[in-house]
């Protein structure tokens, strides 16, 4: 009867069972974050109008969205939640209340070409904080607290969020003539980690064809190290010189004051000048996140301050400023190189009961009683063999198997074994139940990711 | 600049902030119920390859599907998580632990023409339980339990859930020598509701030409009604007559056995031997879960045993019994009825910190102290009057405003003001973060749904 080969299309993720549980609790550790932090969670359809969709228009996105009529609608699937966050603001903008902080974890259609590690369908993880007309810059300095305590809830310590000001190279290459050549710079600077130093100045020279002492100012520039306040004063030195430039660096001053009012330690932080995250859209701030043992992976979080949510939409003006972070690809990598810690709890309850009466009705009691103690409990419902059964709790992975047989009924107690230990014990139903929760919250304390 | 009108299609809900927090809110609720009952999460591609997605083929869904192209591969959207779930068992067969227990919450697509309290995309919740070749009876008992469970946690407390056997009316059928017409007799006595039993009865036997005698059997075996003990009674009278009646009989009375073990009070619980669920698809116990003081929503919670999950992918049997509840159209519903509490809490943060100074230095150290405490807390940002503050809090609903001025600074306070008697007090951080969380934890224990 069977007809057809059932497969997932390749560009699309879909997990195990106990890999899922790691992903979920990735998804519920990110929401408790923001939340934490007042941002209202946002929930936009996947799919919109083409024509409201690709109001942009252009460049390499266009051609990778899913695209496509139902009835005589030209339809297309969101590619990022940026632009259904500027459709949501310009279309509520009356219902809103501002600053408009929301998150939203969703995802995304991109039609790329496959490869290891590329996606088509993935979940971005996104939070926007959008102003009517102004935005302070209290804001941009929020956010670093927000990607640090982010990553230390996911388990991660040798994190580095990089930060610049996208004022201070603007008036950086302002103040050196250079503003025409900023964005071939910008791309040539960006190489600096691949191709080292010597062939970015020699690519300066040969590629964008700038004069050797400018090169030589612009390497100067960013090579700009050290503490926050070893950097603040190496920029002071250019102060005076281009008002954007000072604009940047007072917004930089005050991202960096505020940094231990809010938590962030200063080993986690780092202010660099070769960070500028693409060219049009960000105005200001710009973020980048590295886990420091694994720079490989490249920034983990991303964003930065823009001026424009919304042009396409509403000639009104929506400052933000917003950080994304590729969760499905995060997960892969993480994933693929071992740093998923399974201690979290990767099965799917915290105790499976098996009964061993012919009745099950002790049986079910019991699963209701700790269930109403809080704990997530399987009954075992099928007529196997003990070893089938025990097999059964080992794939799962559950970290405590009940046995309740007629011994047990008599006494009043319940045998609980320890899966990962084998130590098993009679206990009375509340004993289980505590034991059971101490380890439950020993769990959902652990670490998701290890280093 | 403006270029485009912001819009979203018709037939796509897109909530404002404070509705898509209760929406967030039955969410987590769903997910807590399936995890307290070991389901594990499971998240499978919005794409699929449409041959694989339409394998069953025909009928009136196929024709709502979203399906295109992208290069030369023929896709369609999921118009349900039954589908799937087929595909996924019977892809990942080897790598599952039966019975699979699992729960998913997703968006689906169908193409229906758009009218109101209809959606194109909306979520389906669903819970499936698939054994490998044998499925006890035991997983159609707890079926009922869950779905107690979840309306209870959703606030509902008048609400019936409604089960049946389809062993039952086959048996009848069978019993009475009518099998062949037994879909045609489901369908109209399927209409007792609209039309009331003098014209069901009228129309078997001008309609689907039955003889009046059988005709007046069929009407009286829908109308036993009673105590769960009463109706078994009632049905102890066919006993001997048919197998599969008998296989029915037996299963039914394991289902009503485990319910008072498994904390479903009678109350909540009727056999209705009118409900059929569909034609072929279920085989044993099915379910409907009605709101006693809502019968006009129709069912808000169904389901079944089936026996065959994934024919079309693959020659094993996978029996299965599974639920849904179609979330979008009952949010929708319960949001028309104006059943939705916000009690419970429909602002994005537990408190709002106003700054009253010039240095944000104190401000955002206080908002991450009573973080640290566990709350979700906002801090405000911009420079606005006093007025402009007080009106943003009350547009977000949050439940406290703490101002921090020079007079709160100069004695370790914060002025803490519950915004919704306006009572306003001077509290120790401490003090404050107990206030706010202790209101946080009984918004959080507030029902969502009233009655």
């Amino acid at each position: 009867m069977a007809t057809v080969t059932p497969r997932t299309l390749s560009g699309f993720m879909e997990l195990l069972p106990r890999d899922q549980l790691k992903f979920e609790r990735m998804l519920s550790l990110l929401r408790e974050t923001y939340s934490s932090y007042g941002f209202t969670p946002l929930d936009t359809p996947v799919i919109e109008a083409a024509e409201v969709l690709l109001a942009k228009g252009g460049g390499e996105t266009e051609k990778q969205v899913y695209r496509f009529t139902k009835g005589d609608t030209d339809l297309a699937l969101r590619f990022d939640l940026t632009v259904p966050l500027a459709k949501y603001v310009a279309a509520h903008y009356a219902e809103l209340a501002f600053p408009f902080r929301r998150y939203q974890i969703g995802k995304v259609y991109r039609g790329e070409r496959a490869q290891r590690g590329r996606f088509r369908e993935f979940y971005q993880a996104d939070i926007d904080i959008i102003g009517d007309g102004k935005l302070d810059v209290l804001n941009e300095a929020e956010i670093p607290a927000i990607i640090y305590d982010t990553f230390t809830r996911l388990g991660v310590k040798r994190f580095q969020i990089r930060v610049n000001n996208r004022k201070l190279l603007n008036g950086f290459y302002a103040m050196n003539g250079m503003s025409e050549k900023a964005g071939e710079i910008m791309r040539t600077v960006d190489k600096l980690d691949k191709i080292g130093p010597e062939n970015v100045r020699q690519s300066l020279i040969n590629d964008v064809k700038m004069l050797p002492c400018k090169a030589e100012n612009v390497m100067d520039f960013m090579a700009v190290k050290g503490t926050n306040d070893e950097v603040i004063a190496a920029l002071e030195r250019y102060r005076g010189m281009d008002a954007t430039f000072d604009e940047g660096l007072a917004e930089l001053k005050t991202v960096v004051k505020y940094l231990a009012d809010f938590g962030v330690p200063e080993e986690n932080f780092a202010v660099d000048l070769t960070i500028a995250r693409g060219l049009d859209y960000y105005t200001g701030t710009v973020y980048e996140t590295l886990m420091l043992d694994h720079p490989e992976i490249g920034s983990v979080c991303s964003g930065g301050r823009y001026d424009n949510l919304a042009e396409y939409y509403t000639d009104r003006a929506l400052p933000g400023v917003g950080i994304s972070i590729g969760l499905t690809r995060f997960f892969y990598i993480l994933s693929e190189q071992g740093l998923l810690s399974g201690e979290g709890g990767d099965a799917p309850c915290d105790a499976l009961i098996l009964p061993m009466t012919e009745d099950l009705s002790p049986a079910v009691a019991a699963a209701a009683e700790l269930r109403k103690a809080g704990l997530r409990v399987q009954l075992y419902t099928e007529k196997k063999k003990f070893k089938a059964k025990m097999s059964y709790a080992d794939r799962l992975g559950v970290p405590y198997a009940v046995f309740l047989g007629e011994d047990e009924l008599a006494e009043g107690v319940l045998s609980v074994k320890d899966m990962r230990t084998g130590e098993q014990q009679k206990l009375s139903p509340a004993e289980a139940a505590a034991l059971i929760r101490a380890d439950a919250a020993r769990r959902a304390a652990a670490a998701l990711i290890k280093e």
